[in-house]
């Protein structure tokens, strides 16, 4: 059960003029199961990507990076199901073959195509499942698949993710929609499980690269569930340019500004809507961490916290059990911490001031704001004036019942 | 259920000339349960100590630290049920109050008895009841109660912890005992959570600290269960003299080397227990990290798998699921990581060679090292020399369970 998470309804996604998606069933875990998602990109589009950092990259990323230098985008593959990760070199020909499969029906060049993949690693990937459904998702490319094509990403997700927003440039009416994927595995570096946000606003491509980096600084790169950064995260963020606004050049201009803002939001939506339904969650933990001398010391302290198995347990059973999040920001090992300037709050509830339990503390303050499903931690370190966010939810008996079952 | 591990025998555990402990209940957590020990040294002992690195140390953690710079520690008084830790000025005060009235009773002065607390986090310590239990554990002193005590300092363990070793030296009969307790928030830093090991040699105090720490390294510093470092983090080594042998002065000497591996064997022995007993374990998990540059980049490697949850859980389920571990080893962000020169091994089944999945790898030979209890995971970097192993277990369920249940 996701947290405070509603799904998407069909009606509020808003087609992106430009950007047509086709879903077909491959049948690489199930049959009948939606598992395939062509998305064609109009020729002027332009796109921007971030991948995982993650040194054992599945195969699909590594083709995906080298497809981006050679050639505009014109085609994204996603499959679910399979990751095509930990497969060496026959995982780089599956994906290869996948691509040169689009570019046979669809008469173009294979590296104008990216490959996606999500799922179980370290299995070889179903190519010819994969190709026998291609013709069927092609025939089916639309503006309006944006809802289909959110299920059929889902491997461990419960809801689909997904989000539409309008704004206005010049005059032009602009439209952003965006869906990802992600449950578990979640620890983002550079980007998330896979995210994929396109517009029909025109922008130059080093102002687009501007905004998806930051974007995803504030949203995909600040969420953890498990500590765990996926060998097949991407986060694509296309604009078509056919809302036909004067080209956007600079990104600190009022219109880049304008549509960066909407950006952000939707990541941080789709960012946050990855949490709520983090495999097995229950809560939904912002941990603002305040006061730092930096804001890698900041991201630091607050990932310590987000990671800690026991804060996580306490979380899930509602126990205000506030020395153990002492204990993590104790054990952050940063360089002449000083105890007595830290404070620590539960929403706006003072646990710990000048590094001594609160006076105004009690049990039943610190239970009230442990029993709701969105908490807030926020710990103040008293060094400087850098602050940080990362969100993350708690640990139950469903996150090791879906790690420990993914496979059988 | 601890993992292959059996409980210590009574008459297993060979008394310490010198060392004497008495146990009692001061019902701390619950009525009638020993959670209450005194231990008195001969007053010719020399006492080494560790403590923990966490920032947030608890009360016990500061007043000992101090009361060893201030004197040679006669007494140590532990008690179970309350970590005394998060408690600011009042937990100083209910610390040194304990301190004084072991000294009253026996009539030392207070900063020659090091406290020790362990517990739940967070509330006061009742120190009342501790004094109320202090006479007994007092009349109750004896050579014979390192059983007792070894359970009397467990909190969610749930085998205690304690081995004797005998050598000879210079033709004279060594013996050395230990005891320790621990089973989550494990992630030692300098430290385990509480253990204590005493032997009659007569050593010097420079030669027992280099024991100690050097002991430590190898055994308590090196094992996970959860990656939270305990704030009340403490190991202690003891040494009466009266099984006078000649004096040890020298580290390198082959008297020290003899009394040193036989300490190392005894805290491998107890920091093994203290995983195998770990919260919810199923499994007992050596991770092996060869041809590393230098150690720290080994440990780094084998912190990072051992804290995986999605390890963890493909370990409790049995799963072969080895991408996960690959992805862990992908994440480390180690310089100039070399993919191709990668080699991963579960026990001696190769999964992983030249940075690609091993062509002699099937599943069924990975579910046969999976299947079992004791299982080794080793990665070689391809680097260098260094190497490193630390030792952790599984995420069950029940880990889960005790953690969020345990303050209720």
């Amino acid at each position: 059960m996701p947290v405070n998470l509603s799904p998407p309804k069909k009606s509020d996604l808003l087609a992106i003029d430009g950007v047509r998606l086709g879903v077909a069933c491959a049948g690489i875990k199930k049959a009948d199961h939606p598992d395939l998602v062509l998305i064609e990109l109009d020729h002027n589009t332009v796109t921007s990507a971030v991948y995982t950092q993650n040194a054992f990259c599945a195969a699909p990323v590594i083709v995906a990076k080298q497809h981006q230098i050679d050639a505009k985008p014109q085609y994204l593959l996603i499959n679910s199901g399979n990751a095509n990760a930990g497969t060496g070199d026959a995982g780089l020909e599956a994906a290869q073959s996948c691509c040169e499969a689009i570019a046979e029906i669809a008469n173009v060049h294979s590296n104008t195509v990216l490959p996606f993949s999500t799922g179980v690693i370290g299995e070889p990937l179903p190519v010819a499942k994969i190709q026998q459904a291609l013709p069927t998702a092609y025939n089916r490319l639309s503006t309006d698949n944006w809802f289909d094509a959110a299920h059929a990403i889902m491997t461990t997700d419960t809801v689909a993710k997904a989000v539409s927003k309008q704004l206005e440039i010049n005059g032009v009416m602009i439209t952003v929609t965006g869906m990802a994927k992600g449950s578990g595995m979640i620890r983002p570096d550079m980007a998330t499980m896979l995210a994929y946000i396109a517009t029909d606003a025109t922008v130059e491509q080093a102002v687009l690269d501007k905004m998806l980096t930051q974007a995803v600084a504030q949203s995909f790169n600040r969420i953890t569930v498990d500590g765990d950064t996926s060998t097949n995260d991407a986060c694509l963020l296309m604009a078509t340019g056919n809302a036909a606004n004067p080209m956007i050049t600079e990104f600190e201009s009022d219109e880049a500004q304008t549509l960066y803002r909407v950006i952000t939001t939707i990541t941080q939506q789709l960012a946050h809507a990855i949490i709520r339904d983090g495999e097995g969650a229950t809560k939904f933990v912002a941990i603002h961490v305040k006061q730092g001398q930096d804001e890698a010391e900041c991201r630091h302290v607050a990932y310590t916290i987000a990671h800690s198995p026991l804060v996580k347990t306490a979380l899930f059973a509602s126990d205000p059990n506030w020395g153990r999040i002492l204990a993590a920001v104790g054990r952050t090992g940063i360089d002449n911490f000083e105890l007595s300037k830290v404070a620590i709050y539960l929403d706006d509830i003072c646990i710990v001031v000048s590094g001594q339990p609160a006076e105004s503390y009690t049990e039943e303050k610190g239970q009230q704001v442990m029993n709701k499903e969105d908490i807030n931690i926020t710990v103040e370190l008293g060094r400087g004036q850098a602050e940080e966010t990362v969100w993350t939810c708690d640990f139950s008996y469903d996150y090791v019942k879906i790690n420990a079952e993914y496979r059988t």
